[in-house]
């Protein structure tokens, strides 16, 4: 982002008919959006979500409520629109791309889904590397070829979502190992585990720490993809990399998300002026990642879906401080009086 | 409410495809719709906010950064659409009505404006009680009318705001006289005054509830209202009574708009039910009002613009909670796996 931008558009929201500062983080995202695009937006914003599936060997081990059948079940959901992403799209005029990434399940050509599975799914971390160089390589394109798809499509907001059962066990040993967190902090309860396996979880989660990364130092951002990363966790990396490139703003959205965007600032620091944090999940290991990364959530509504729900709806709520910054009045063009010194 | 209803409607969240609970705050506020209306709405809802403006008589102790020509200045910034309010209403299909019920000033006819002028102004309330009885029971009226005729227009959803340069120390006296708390914790910065400015209005505040309810016991809440209040005050009062009664939800904004409520709450407390706390101001007696009310705000996003601003932009988080919960799929229609017990 360019900083000179971000001063001037903070010295014109200054001059506008309501008190200094006061529409407190409205103005940090025009602002934000003003230094990010060589051009403030006009309104409607063209936005899409991307919602990366796969699916994750780890659930070998029970550590989710749910069984991996269900990544597959939630990818025809979201293209039958009965999905929470699906519905807040089509409320908020967003276009909604599912991308099958690395779902363990086969999928009719006819059915509105991206096809680009690299494989099917990954393989179990407590024994092994998640994945392979090569299909590290392989996601990381995906979401890369399709950030350039959403460029060229001239979309100027994009939100990341994913979908994966056991997806909140990688996200969890990528915040650990990013941020040196401790397992047990980094660690929740998923889609609902209860206190037993929520413990178990926190073991498991120790377990691949220690089987990945014993060595002393931190390990490098591709190291902790492949070891312990997911198939869609790596495309949204890939996609925030690349959607950075082009100057579009980038809405992340709960831990899975903003674990693949805190991988993308460690390889690359410049991506984080591109990032809006849509929401603060309740999982305990995101706001790790949010003051890893510095960044302050928009709405904090105490979900915890995933999907990228809570990035699409921040959208509206972007786009709101984006026609402010555009359409309010400024003090001499209103005639109103200015507070006295 | 109907708690019945609002029964069902936690049940038949926890059929959608998602993990129970995980839409967090906007289940709840789906569940409260619900227990609101008679049907659940469908969408679009039909929404409105009315932003009443009055100027006050203690703003001649020199209280607000702003001169009291601002209200006026802001009602015709209001209806020419250059204020924030304006460009919110617009954003999200929200239809605007600017209410004058006592500003220092004459408008003309043909603006727009709703010309509900009671006086022009209240008195100063240092020295004498803000309004009479009958000032405070037109004040009153215009509220209830108001609402009576947003509830034969069909809105399903209201926004109450304000404009009244001074009314912040109105709030603020009304924080105290309500719930018990010293006028320094009651007292912010309003628009924007420097600590020592503070430090007066602090001073100022707690002189006006000596002169008001130096006799032990608490003050009822139609005495706190001529004493302290302000016509914008009183007629959301009112609006916020009669609204409430016609089972229409009401989203209130920050602290001005808050205390109007707490005061309907404290006159019947079954309104309490039908308000949604559209966001939390930086002023900080409106934290010590919604912990009063038990609500939790839908929006934390710093602003401290008052004018129905921060209600208006929970509105389409509102409309989202309706969207899901009349759209998503269930996991029995969808064919997804639920969590293992």
């Amino acid at each position: 982002p360019e900083e000179a931008r971000r001063t001037h558009a903070r010295s014109y929201l200054d001059t506008l008919t309501k008190p200094l500062g006061s529409l407190g983080r409205l103005e940090d995202l025009a602002a934000q959006i003003a230094a990010i695009r060589p051009e403030f937006p006009t309104l409607p914003l063209s936005k899409a979500v991307y919602v990366f599936a796969a699916d994750h060997g780890v659930t070998a081990e029970g550590v989710s409520a749910y069984p991996s059948a269900v990544t597959q079940q939630m990818v025809f959901n979201f293209l039958n629109g009965g999905a929470a992403v699906s519905v807040l799209s089509r409320a908020h005029d967003v276009e909604l791309h599912v991308v099958d990434v690395g779902v363990d399940a086969d999928f009719a050509d006819d059915t509105g889904l991206l096809h680009r599975k690299v494989c099917r799914g990954t393989r179990n971390m407590l024994h092994v590397r998640a994945m392979t160089d090569e299909q590290l390589a392989r996601a990381l394109e995906v979401g890369a070829e399709l950030a350039e798809d959403a460029a060229v499509a001239g979309h100027t907001l994009l939100a990341v979502g994913e979908m994966g059962i056991g997806n909140t066990t990688s996200a969890s040993a990528i915040t650990s190992a990013l941020t040196g967190s401790p397992a047990a902090l980094a660690t929740g309860r998923g889609t609902g585990l209860d206190a037993e396996a929520h413990r178990r979880k926190i073991a498991m989660v120790g377990a691949i720490l220690q089987k990945h990364f014993l060595v002393k130092g931190s390990p490098s951002p591709l190291r902790i993809l492949s070891c312990v990363g997911g198939l869609e966790i790596a495309a949204i990396t890939g996609m925030v990399l690349v959607a950075a490139r082009h100057r579009i703003a980038i809405v992340i959205d709960g831990f899975i998300s903003t674990a693949a965007a805190a991988l993308a600032v460690a390889l690359c620091p410049d991506v984080r002026g591109y990032l809006i944090a849509g929401h603060r999940s309740e999982e305990p290991g995101h706001q790790l990642l949010l003051d890893y990364l510095g960044l302050t959530p928009v709405l904090t509504l105490e979900m915890r879906l995933g999907e990228g729900s809570g990035a699409v709806l921040a959208m509206p709520i972007i786009e709101s401080a984006i026609a402010l910054y555009s359409q309010m009045a400024t003090f001499a063009s209103a005639g109103v009086n200015e507070a006295s010194a």
